[in-house]
């Protein structure tokens, strides 16, 4: 497999980059064969800069949801970039993308636009605290909720004061989350939750209804705000926010990534009790009333509306998971397939059932050398434009990464 | 003046969004006649929702430096948007947007790219953090460096333990900034400056050569980093960044708005000295590795080396300035004109000579009138689309604007 480009720009790339990348999408701790840079994107294809072609099972990390360059959503940025997009203020299209989100999210009676994830978890956090001026918030351990210094994964370059209101629970946990309610008595402002629990490396697991609803009924009792953060699985559940499968509806939610399928946009949806809440406070960026970007949103949520997007991408799914349960069980070689088929964490259990990084470092190796990109341990997505033919190349290189990493894996039945 | 359409978004909009519109781009706190939604942005000109036509002082907060839709600045973004944009990793223009920086700032050794200029301005909170492991940071007392809990304006949602270890000096004061460095001791992890005092509503000041150079040298002294907060004015003074007209390097500058002519992309650039510490932090963000921006961002900043962009602005500026000073003796209404010419921050000072914003607002509001968006209260800025006829355009309108209010202004000499 040619990488001499990638590696010729990884060494430009540590010159003038620290560390040589940052941030998620540096491959520093993923294997050596997987690129650091791409130059072309179609679908769910991606080509390397070396010219390596790959079935893309990490979708951008989630912004691709119905394929890279869509025509009908490119085709609507391009549009409305011609007429107006970054300018001294908003346009039209930005009161429509909010009445669009407040028809199809069912919690939404309003909407607020910004740029990153982290934005709108960061303005959830301070709504959450501004709506009855109290500061206690509550975050499940291990949750990712964005790389401000209140939430960002690393410590470094963050004081303790930082944290100095957060509680943190264990996801699923009722025992552990009406402890965090007791601890923060009449101080609490509001509970973070994410759809599902997604953190890395960990097996996934779905909210049980138990715990989703609590969370719910303790928000009401203390009078406090459930925020659920949807940037990284909106749109890939469910039409509407995550939790109403469960039929429960936060009082904020956060979306991003697949918004505008990687047209750069997130937003913060909210319910009428916290709008007066979210006009106090003061959150704002150059970029964040740029109109094309809502344009590719509202292109977007229209395809979602519309179209089987979700049912297909679920079928799917679920064809490659049972596929590469086959697989696996042929081979003698265990896999811990986890989470929503559409979202999964693939890695291979060592004896107590946790994921081996080595091992899942070396699966993931021989699917890459395969032109498919697999995720060792992170959640992969799966996105609108895959076909039945992407899933047999799919479970075909799965097949072949077993068998050639199986001496080198003692298989644990 | 036609506002039907205007009118029936702003209802629109109350129902959708907090407050019908948030963050600094809403036109709460600007007089009746100001538009909040535009419909198309062309060169230096903007039409709001209901057709009417605008020459643009605001170059939508910063972004537009060159002209709105600035033809190889668009084409370099469509290219590359075409080939890939936002994926599972970044693209070689990474690099080469990461070298060209590197190249043409002066100071800079690496670069990291995001999208708010607030994303740059945390991330150097916690570089400077990172970089001896020290917690108090100094701020100029009402500089704007973003809308992040420690730095929001506005403290709703905010809670003390955000600023803990924030240090609060006065712009230009030497003894002030020499007691702040005092109380942070040996703690001191990094000074924060603007390149010029370009807060609203106050006149602006540019730094004086004692202030900036002794800033320099408490930061040598005490080992901590000089951060430059140069989102709003970069690429305005000057070529390179804006203390190097003052022979004085930052440790870290914070770039945005401009650097990609209105494409959504922000950036830090540091030393040397500091890039170990710039690789620990974790910041990230789902857009912020997109290749489209940095394309349109090389093509900027190329239009930026080796055009005369900046002698022409400047050019015009003075010519604006001196054409409204002469228009304000014409008609004994003072107008006081600060910061520098393509910056300006022009109020209507009261008797103590503070602004006088019941004043600046019917002053504006005959500007925007008569086809000029001119800001009451926060600098203004220029780009290098404007013409003499432009110029020539906005001292007709002032000369007659000043003409209308003269009657319900004092004027003082």
């Amino acid at each position: 497999m040619k990488n001499e480009t990638d590696a010729r720009l990884r060494a430009r790339a540590a010159r003038v980059i620290p560390g040589g990348m940052y941030g998620h999408q540096s491959v520093t701790k993923l294997p050596a064969g997987f690129p650091q840079f791409f130059a072309k994107a179609e679908g769910t294809y991606l080509w390397d800069s070396d010219g390596n072609k790959y079935l893309d099972f990490m979708c951008g990390y989630g912004p691709n949801l119905f394929g890279y360059g869509r025509p009908e959503i490119d085709a609507a940025f391009t549009q409305q970039a011609k007429r107006i997009d970054t300018a001294t203020g908003p346009s039209e299209v930005m009161v429509e993308l909010a009445e669009k989100f407040t028809r199809q999210i069912m919690h939404a009676d309003w909407a607020m636009f910004c740029k990153n994830g982290t934005d709108a978890t960061s303005m959830a956090l301070m709504i959450a605290r501004a709506y009855r001026g109290r500061k206690k918030i509550l975050l499940a351990k291990g949750a990712y909720h964005g790389s401000a210094p209140w939430c960002t994964p690393m410590p470094a370059g963050t004081v303790p004061d930082d944290r100095n209101h957060f509680i943190y629970y264990s996801y699923n946990d009722v025992n552990s989350l009406e402890l965090a309610i007791d601890e923060a008595g009449d101080d609490l402002a509001g509970v973070f939750a994410s759809p599902f629990k997604h953190d890395v490396i960990v097996d996934q697991e779905m909210p049980s209804p138990d715990y989703a609803r609590r969370a719910r009924d303790l928000c009401d009792k203390n009078d406090a705000l459930l925020i659920i953060d949807d940037v990284r699985a909106g749109f890939r559940l469910t039409r509407d926010s995550s939790w109403s499968s469960l039929s429960i509806a936060p009082d904020l939610s956060c979306w991003g990534k697949s918004i505008a399928n990687g047209h750069p946009i997130s937003a913060l949806l909210g319910s009428e009790k916290a709008k007066e809440a979210a006009g106090q406070i003061y959150a704002t960026g150059s970029f964040w009333f740029s109109a094309a970007p809502m344009a590719a949103s509202i292109a977007t949520l229209k395809l979602i509306e519309e179209t089987d997007y979700l049912e297909r991408t679920i079928e799917l799914a679920e064809e490659m998971r049972s596929g590469l349960t086959e697989i696996s069980q042929r081979h003698n070689v265990p896999l811990n397939q986890t989470g929503p088929a559409q979202m999964p964490l693939i890695t291979i259990p060592d004896a107590e059932g946790k994921a081996d990084l080595e091992k899942g470092y070396a699966f993931s190796s021989e699917m890459i050398r395969r032109g498919v990109y697999f995720h060792p341990w992170h959640n992969m997505f799966m996105n609108a434009a895959m076909t039945k033919d992407d899933i047999s190349q799919t479970l075909d290189a799965a097949d072949a990464s077993l068998a050639a990493v199986k001496d080198t894996i003692v298989a644990k039945p």
